[in-house]
């Protein structure tokens, strides 16, 4: 730690560093909603920055139950998806991300969505929807007709009330793996 | 038309020369099947180089009846796909685009495919297999492990030929469309 970092942390300046930093931060994301509970305000910010602290995504995706992934593969998937979208709250202490998002695409026709997660914590206040239905704004604003995702069965309601339609004119999803 | 094409426009060796062109493109392809049909012999070759003939990739598309699309935007698919494959044919008179496919993907973890075309008068001979396990030699080579596709009806049993799965473990498929 830099001299005038220990100097901040001695003061309340310090709190009030980190907070600009933070809300610096924020310069390049927008507010989708407030949340109120127990007595803690937090409002949530939505982005497309790429600029993801691969750590904070690691912890997310470790909430969910997720097998981990080497952090540099990680990167280079975000460096070449065409969207990524990230949810995270901010307040006077700290600010975290809770949702994830990304999508590859040819940036004409298609476009397939992956990696969808919001932390359990924050799940079912309507924040997947948000996520959602700004991946989609995104991907539409772009001019992309075609929008694609694998669901897994117990999600496959969630992306329907999305608009999400499952085997459109007996159009199979179709996987390979290394056998 | 430069007087030198006339020249040899008028000579035999005009035809030479054409050949020359058509093989000089040949530096980039690999042999992949040799068909011999009532007295005439055709080598097909494949490539993974983008440099494709726009025009000739149209009339392919329209061999097999699809929409046509701008070919600016099917330009900047190409350009932003991670891979593509072209099949052609290529005796001593010309050069033939008569196979293709592409895939999107993160570079890493997952692909899709898109767009698999063989023209019509070369269905039945084996050469969308050769096309489709080249597609996967190649992602396989970049070490991506999740390679999908959306296929219509009348071709899920082709892909389940190569290897592919329908819905494995209840993963659905699903599709959002502009309403």
């Amino acid at each position: 730690m830099f001299f005038w970092q220990k100097f901040f942390k001695s003061t309340s300046m310090f709190n009030r560093y980190e907070n600009i930093n933070a809300l610096s931060s924020l310069e390049d994301a927008i507010l989708v909603k407030h949340l109120e509970s127990n007595g803690e305000v937090l409002n949530i910010y939505l982005t497309t920055k790429k600029n993801i602290n691969l750590n904070e995504l690691e912890q997310l995706c470790d909430s969910v139950g997720w097998v981990r992934r080497p952090l540099k593969k990680v990167k280079a998937a975000i460096d070449h998806s065409f969207l990524t979208i990230c949810l995270f709250y901010n307040n006077d202490k700290c600010q975290k991300l809770i949702g994830f998002a990304r999508a590859t695409s040819d940036t004409v026709f298609n476009a397939t969505i992956w990696d969808v997660v919001i932390h359990p914590d924050f799940q079912g206040k309507g924040l997947g929807k948000i996520l959602m239905d700004n991946v989609i704004l995104q991907l539409r604003c772009a001019d992309i007709s075609t929008i694609t995702l694998f669901a897994d069965p117990q999600v496959v309601s969630f992306y329907r009330n999305l608009g999400f339609i499952t085997d459109p004119d007996g159009v199979k999803g179709m996987f390979w793996y290394p056998r």
